[in-house]
């Protein structure tokens, strides 16, 4: 499918939706707001669905596989084959997505957009648009063509995903280097400094962290990626991993479902859709902190508001499967909570009780 | 059973058995240190049960209702029925910590310590002490020897529920007006300044804020509280609510169970338990930051980490049921993860991926 046309079809929230659900979670009985960011993601849920009481049985996280050419640079410290192992570990079960999206009782679709070797013989869904992006510190990371038919891989799996039955959409991925790329968008989008958004990840060193800021910037200047020209910035500084996400964050908001942020690279793939398609953003639910540090930028930049303060970074969607129980509270509390007017409260003591704080 | 001899059996955390947790942690497939906080819960898990794997299947909220004598003095603006009401409520399963409980497959128990108006045909477990406490702003809430018999009913019911094979245990309460005496304890532990932990709840104005800080100081000069005495603050400026749930505390810690902190007035509890018995800090674990400001003070002291930022003041236990999950993920993590071993990468090849972050 074509993105581009079918997003024009898209538009915002329900915002009538979201005040009927603002008012029916001030008649359960508890003093008003005293559930906090619980009731904002059930008001956030009632307007992506338009409903007021929402189910959302089934969860599914799509994880986004690539690899990035300007790994040889040494931006990153693991073997680039880890992209395809783990990926394919995934499958099998065993790596921390997997594991934890078994135990919120989640699917998990691992799709290989851009990965350098194929994942022959296992799970992994084969989207590949090329065999891992060029160096971008000596050039386009990828085409624009290229970037454009990633994020249509990526609206297309997620579609299926929505007409196999999901409720609810987790974003992941995995690819060596990404934090890399992810930090290169960051900058081009929002013009904040590289020293703020380029991360350690878990083990850099001064040297390596000075050295990927260095060729986070060469890779700019080389570039001149168009700040206000999305597919530009991804496709030059991008990585086929971040475009699939950001078709996935697409897909969700024209099938009008909601779909959770993971960490940094999750997060600025939900800016780049954004960008694309403002009204998109409506759709998107932020879950952890993670303290990859362009993951604060484009976040804040979303305005979004993250739950989790777990200190993670892991990404590969670990942050979804762990947010998917609190959403789904959020909906139990609006489908099976008491009303004031279920316990025949009169309505003079209903005032007093909404003045009280925690009991 | 008397709680003050069974509790000088009570040693701290096994920290053999963390120190392995730690190490089994890092050999995951992740970057060491990847998961944050959920890592750490696993390893505190451990230190807790003895075990690096454990499952905790049976999940239980214990909630303590009691009433306060101090209501009279304007502080809650609900209706002291309210008390009683909810603690049914909760037991028909339509309160917040009820549908919550119910989404995260715990069960749960209201125990009515000191509730005004017994909760008669109900599901609510009947171990009154005393029919409320009397006005600590003109003497002592309750007697040294009551206070001690709502610990060993807090004590009894939670032995019993660990008995019946819960594995693990959430906290809550339902009492109107006891964030007033939750205040108060937290002043007398800590030596912090009313205007710092007297809250507004969800909606006392200025006033009603003003008037209850001056209801806690007035308690606090009649009652003089020893600060060194938890069981001095407890009776005299406590509650029957506050003192069963330190009883819980107690008793998780002397069976060596996890046991999760909810808001300001089980986390004041918790300071209580720990005060009485320094070692059962180390079976608590804290689950969201609750606005209501006693919260802080106390989780500071007790130095956990909240790991849910929903801006909640509900009470009822609702933090320990949303954190149920993210705890059981967290044992996950470490049951079902494949190893660096498992997927036979070599030992310099793994040395490179603990350096790399976000993948």
């Amino acid at each position: 499918m074509n993105y581009k046309e079918t997003i024009k079809n898209i538009t915002g929230a329900d915002k009538g939706a979201m005040e009927s659900a603002r008012e029916y979670c001030d008649s359960l009985i508890k003093p008003p707001g005293s559930l906090g960011g619980l009731e904002e993601i059930a008001v956030r849920i009632a307007g992506i669905t338009g409903s007021v009481k929402n189910k959302l049985d089934k969860k599914t996280i799509i994880v986004m596989a690539a690899d990035n050419g300007v790994y040889e640079e040494g931006v990153a410290a693991a073997p680039q084959a880890f992209s395809m192992l783990q990926a394919v570990n995934m499958t099998r079960g065993i790596c921390g997505v997997s594991v934890l999206s078994r135990a919120a009782g989640a699917g998990i679709i691992v799709v290989d957009t851009g990965l350098k070797t194929a994942a022959a013989g296992s799970a992994v869904i084969d989207k590949n648009i090329r065999r891992g992006t060029a160096n971008m510190s000596k050039g386009p990371a990828m085409t624009r063509d290229e970037a454009e038919k990633a994020i249509d891989a990526g609206f297309d799996i997620a579609s299926a995903a929505f007409a196999d039955g999901t409720d609810i959409l987790g974003t992941g991925e995995m690819g060596i280097g990404n934090t890399t790329s992810t930090s290169a968008c960051a900058i081009a989008l929002l013009g904040v400094t590289p020293e703020s958004v380029v991360g350690r990840g878990a083990g850099l060193g001064d040297d390596a962290l000075a050295n990927k800021i260095q060729v986070v910037k060469k890779s700019l200047e080389v570039n001149d990626p168009d700040r206000d020209d999305p597919i530009d910035v991804l496709s030059k500084v991008g990585g086929l991993d971040i475009a699939g996400l950001a078709g996935c964050f697409l897909a969700a908001a024209y099938h009008r479902k909601p779909v959770l942020i993971d960490g940094a690279i999750s997060a600025v793939s939900a800016l780049i859709a954004a960008r694309i398609c403002p009204p998109a953003k409506d759709f998107m639910i932020a879950t952890h902190r993670s303290v990859e540090p362009s993951y604060g930028a484009a976040i804040s930049e979303l305005g979004l508001h993250p739950f989790l303060e777990l200190g993670m970074r892991l990404g590969e969607g670990t942050g979804c499967a762990l947010a998917f129980p609190i959403v789904t509270a959020a909906c139990a509390m609006m489908n099976e909570m008491g009303t004031f007017a279920d316990i025949e409260f009169d309505d003079s003591v209903l005032v007093d009780i909404r003045e009280t704080g925690e009991e």
